[in-house]
């Protein structure tokens, strides 16, 4: 292979001729080979870093600090990152000491030498154009890698809410299809009152519908960023007035609304937003997982359990039982949930670990937030695409179940009081017969007072 | 003992003559004997339920349910329950299964024997006012309970708040005091780039001012109740437009902001507000724990430490080693910070564990918020009272720290260049001697410029 | 209040003359107004603080350390604590700073002045006996908190394995009356092959069978204490080979195996025994949730669900549904492991939190231990007598359920192959019949055979 | 793209022709994208499955079940994946649904489709050798998986243990190295008694020590397997006495202990041992965050810290300032702590989950176990070659802060008694001077007889 040699206050090291990161990034590959998975796993974090570069090389150009020439190839070297470039160049391990100075060291070394290169310059040739003095100008990772980290997540939304739109838009469409099913409702695993199959689906969708709103609360508290704090929030080595001229611009790079802290130094050491968004994540998780164990509770079965609906088969289910099919979309979202939680515990611990003027364990913060993103995702495109949508009621099975309840007596309550209607419930539970048939047998009801009195029940407000 | 006897679908139970509970409490004291502590250890919750069922009552009043003299009675034993009186009969066990129905019994039988009272009935003789048909008129445990956590959460805040808030005072008078104390900031605990104490101590202030809004950003969430649904948020029992009404007279009664949630059916199962909740004073905990980590850091010695800080004495600090002194009321905040953390999971492993149309965990999610409350409450008192605003700066040390530090160098980086200044920085290293000797050694700038170099890199924006 | 005057380095302070504690108990009390709950909540910590002090002084007494009557006094005072007397003295905070340090100093200020009261002297005449000289002579709490953590966890292994065991006893005795009920088995919630209810029982039995050797595993452990080493392991202020005398008397004192730690210093600081403990009790946590979850399921109903078993039952399940019963006693089991979980969180990051020469958390570690012991042991014991011992079988719905499932074409395989047995689960599906009957139809076997092949199907080696 | 066809209940699929997986294995990728990573990157339990095929194809052949020439080729299949052949076709995703069913799949169908082409037929021609009927013969999923993950944990024993041992030895070089150098030992953070810093390195040396036999100790618990137990563990499909002839092969093939469950039924849904092993592994995860906390604590400066030892640099530390060189090795340990803790929940959350006759969550507990183990197993090399073995101590500091600390005087303790030697201490603290000013001035002891005493205070028994 063919190799450049670059050095640090370590000495020389070989680096491969036409790798684009440089001598720091080598020396975080050989001190982190932990994860075997790299950085660019997760492109948002890197297409987030190479936004901050080109909002501080604005920031730094209007302020007079960078030759213009310069300036121009590094931006371009930026343009092409957040154009989904270069990412194969970004190769430091997830997790990593160091508080993501070796992710920003690697980016800083990649957009250097792709400048150099469009520039005519050998790669390495650092004199002509610096990955720590040009690329890295009034910076210090302890600003730029937490800003990166929090457009990383605003870059997220998108993505993550269509998927749980589409996922809610999945759950509505069952609840319109199911809204004149009647079944009974269960509270603590016991027979109930009555309500529809419909009702039940749309509180999947509405309880899901509720998580939208908690990330959008989040996107304002994201878009403060300590830009321009650089080492310890004081600004060391930024001009003054950098924060806010480095945040227009990444506001108008993003998209986002972006923002300087009120306190740069408080903002330097805070991770309290990653362990706000991870909890919002981990809220979506529990109630996923809570769905998803209704719908395997709901398709328990097909013969032998509560069986009210049907899940779509999408695959063999074992492979001693034949015709067995099993629940295996909700099972793979409960796993999901438990990696959320998971993950969450492990930011809470990252974050709860900081120290003085910084917190060291972001990068194990944005490798669990953003793998449970992913997978947060792409179980719920599964979920609603794969099983949610194939859903069908097993009419039958709710009829039965809500017609032979003995709770049903709760509705006449009102009219009977609760001391002759807990006497009529015992005589249908020991003598196993049905609330209808004592009613009609008592001459209380007619049996199309009965039905109405059910279907009414389930009426809201 | 005298006694009364009450029964109930299991027979007769002999219950204390006195109690103002009845047979269901008495079932339930039988049931469960586990933490041996009363939910009246928490008297917002106990507060809470007496308010909810004042409101229900107006509600069953404005809809001509119930006896205006019946109402009359109990309505003025829900005043009493809410002015602090009768808690002693919430005899309950704070862990308890059937979602809340214990506690909800407990509040109805405690009611509606107070109010027997009140007319002057004998307790126990509920064909004058009955516990289930007066007291807990067109409501369900399933939607009381759940409504009373959320009042009480509100209920919880002021305090909450005004314990945090003084604490952030007693940061912002240090800060204050330590404004023009110079001291080397740290990163990765390595010495980094100057900074004043006062500025760490507004850090500490304004991390925790953050946590403020995010409480209150959840009040309006808070109030959105599922009264009116009863057992699985269809209303049955209630009449028509119950919860309407019912949360009117509660936002009257409670002072804050009630109103119906819009779907009662998602509503009655979900929890995920509590996990909210939950989330945000975990957070308030970590940040917490962040900084008492700190305190004790800067306060390492008395000696042989960073020792730039000195924590008050408050005890003395080892059986064995006189005159030991040690940060005593910190490492309590850290062990609070950790018990908020763990009970956070037990929310969360509850949240996650709802099924179907309840969640029938709510009361161990009760017990465990209630008494993160009162901890981190008292804990933030203590710390603001007993500790920080009796800490003193070690300004000598302070002054020795930042004079010998080599990271001093980094300031002179825009005017020498990063290769320049690492060769200063390795040379100060190996020689063990001062950034400043060697500046001055070099004639690169005066030791009256160096000052105000390392003054000025501390101004903020 | 009568009170008596005492003081440290920090100043007077006024004591009810009546206590047993004096000044540095009196601190903490200022210091650590936390959780309300004060340390005898939990008296085997108590109980062993005693033993250790009784272990400590036999000690010193072999080395000539401590005069003979000074000794006898102390001794009765320690005596009378292990049995049960004075606890009400240790009225220190649950959750303290200081690493039990206000603890160990209310254990010496109890005993001394008990012991100074045996002597004929005033409490708080300390010139005749001291709690540090005397009650704590060679020894550091960092030493004897430790060690009393350890032994307080031995003495709770006895009650805690009998209501294991008698838990245990209660699924067994069902399993034995079950053992000829055959049911279907199920994986993932859907049907699966033919099972006696019995075995399903006998699982539960077993499973929880298998907790007791992790307990008693630990016992070993447990008894490896750092007694001896004083303040940071290295045995400070105690004579040459006082670990061995002190471990030989605690030994004999408790009556289980106590031995001094191999390496002291490791000892002081380490407290993964904790966490280990803490995970076996974990465990134990997650399968009686998992059985508590199987009870719930398998008795769904009492009409509309799996409804197999039927559980006693133990109080009116709603205060709106007449006659409505629910599994309270699973759902409580349930909420206890889910608060075991959480305590194990808050014990595990107390352990991380330690630091150089000790872990300052050790407090909570205690405080959420043997909270997690307590409720356990209830738990367990309410569970066995309070419903397993009362759950009856549905027969019939055992029956109905196997009768119609499709998996029993399982059995068929060996005979049939994949294809064919995979043709008659969809057709069995598709025309709503039984196995039975398309067996019969086709004849293929005999119904008598096929009865023959079910029983069969169940039988272990 | 060549192609083949298969099909299953669902229908027909196309198959990449050169695919040695098959239909059913097909069905997962479409069902299962989730985290993007393959099962085989986690290759021992892709070798773990190869032996329990191998081993239950010999105890059919032992009991006479398959024919000699198609066990013979599948025998051949499965030594090739024993030797790291064919993992590449092992494709489902890591997380899955259907309790490691796709897994298993998977396995049949590579297993198969190799047999077929080593007997010369196509692959896909199942008719000849099925992976159903013939790989998975007298087996299921459900006794299966469970096995291989438990012989994957035991073949990860090695080199985890391997790992953990060579941490140890460089801890106990440093250990050997440092034995001559006194310091003071801390306590809360604060000065204590003296100690060597070969002590404090011996510690962490013991303190690891004992994990290797926790781990140890669980190696005959994993070595009992549910193998024989097919679906439900009632061995429904298997020969009676197949359990233990399947275990003999099994122990013979993977060189340990493996005998069958005592209950296989219990066994088949118990996955209590995975918590186990993962508490372990947490507790490991633990101490190492603890120990990698002190090394950046006594390295904390270079200048303005404690500073008695020096990591060895390994990287340049800051983008912006010169020179700094950050603790990253232990903080890259600190986070693989972190994430072991946060698999550790997913792990108990998805143990917690198990329902009736099976835990269908192992997929996600295997794929966080197999993170953990490659994690720290790097992590731990990694500390040892890149900082511990390098690590060099700051004797100049050790001996400074050792003679100013004020707590020395607790070796003075005996002689002078608490009161005097508090005072001395005060005065010490006070005035500014140590303890040997102090003593000397005083005439208590001489400057040798000082020394003397130091360093006999570091001596244990």
């Amino acid at each position: 292979m063919a190799i450049r040699t670059e050095k640090d206050f370590l000495g020389s090291l070989d680096i491969p001729k036409d790798a684009y990161y440089g001598v720091h990034t080598a020396r975080a590959l050989e001190n982190f080979t932990i994860t075997g998975v790299q950085i660019n796993h997760f492109p948002r974090i890197i297409i987030a870093l190479a936004m901050v570069k080109k909002a501080t090389l604005a920031a730094n150009l209007e302020f007079g600090l960078i030759d213009e020439k310069l300036a121009a190839a590094i931006n371009q070297a930026c343009d092409e990152i957040i154009d989904g470039k270069l990412h194969e160049h970004f190769v430091v391990d997830l997790i990593q000491g160091g508080a993501g100075t070796s992710t920003n060291m690697n980016a800083n070394e990649v957009i250097a030498n792709r400048a150099l290169e469009i520039l005519g310059h050998e790669k390495g040739s650092y004199k002509n154009l610096h990955p720590n003095d040009h690329v890295n100008l009034s910076q210090s990772t302890n600003d730029v890698y937490p800003t990166a980290f929090r457009v990383g997540l605003l870059l997220s939304h998108a993505d993550l809410l269509a998927a749980l739109e589409q996922l809610i838009g999945h759950f509505k469409d069952r609840a319109e299809l199911f809204k004149s099913i009647y079944k009974i409702g269960r509270t603590q695993l016991q027979d109930a009152v009555p309500m529809t199959l419909g009702q039940e689906f749309q509180a999947f969708a509405d309880t899901l519908s509720e998580e939208k709103q908690r990330f959008r609360d989040l996107e304002g508290l994201l878009g403060e960023v300590g830009l321009g704090g650089t080492a310890i929030g004081t600004g060391v080595n930024a001009p003054k007035g950098f924060a806010a001229v480095a945040c227009k611009h990444l506001a108008e790079i993003s998209g986002f609304s972006v923002t300087p802290a009120a306190n740069p130094i408080e903002a330097t050491s805070d991770t309290g937003i990653y362990l706000t968004w991870s909890g919002v994540l981990r809220r979506t998780a529990t109630k996923l997982s809570k769905i998803c164990n209704d719908l395997r509770l709901l398709s328990c079965g097909p013969r032998a359990g509560i069986g009210e609906i049907n899940l779509p088969p999408v695959q063999a289910g074992s492979s001693i039982m034949p015709g067995k099919v099993n629940p295996v979309i909700p099972e793979m979202v409960n796993q999901v949930a438990y990696q959320v939680m998971g993950n969450d515990l492990t930011v809470m611990l990252a974050c709860e670990g900081g120290q003085l003027q910084l917190n060291a364990f972001e990068p194990v913060m944005v490798a669990n937030l953003f793998q449970s993103i992913d997978i947060m995702k792409r179980a719920m495109r599964i979920l609603g695409d794969r099983c949610v949508s194939g859903i069908t009621p097993n009419i039958e099975h709710c009829q039965k179940n809500l017609e032979k309840s003995i709770t049903l007596v709760t509705l006449l309550n009102p009219q009977l009081g609760y001391e002759i209607s807990s006497e009529i419930a015992v005589e249908a539970l020991t003598s196993r017969r049905t609330i209808r048939e004592l009613i009609l047998e008592r001459n209380l009801m007619s049996s199309e007072d009965y039905d109405a009195l059910i279907k009414e029940s389930t009426e809201l407000d």
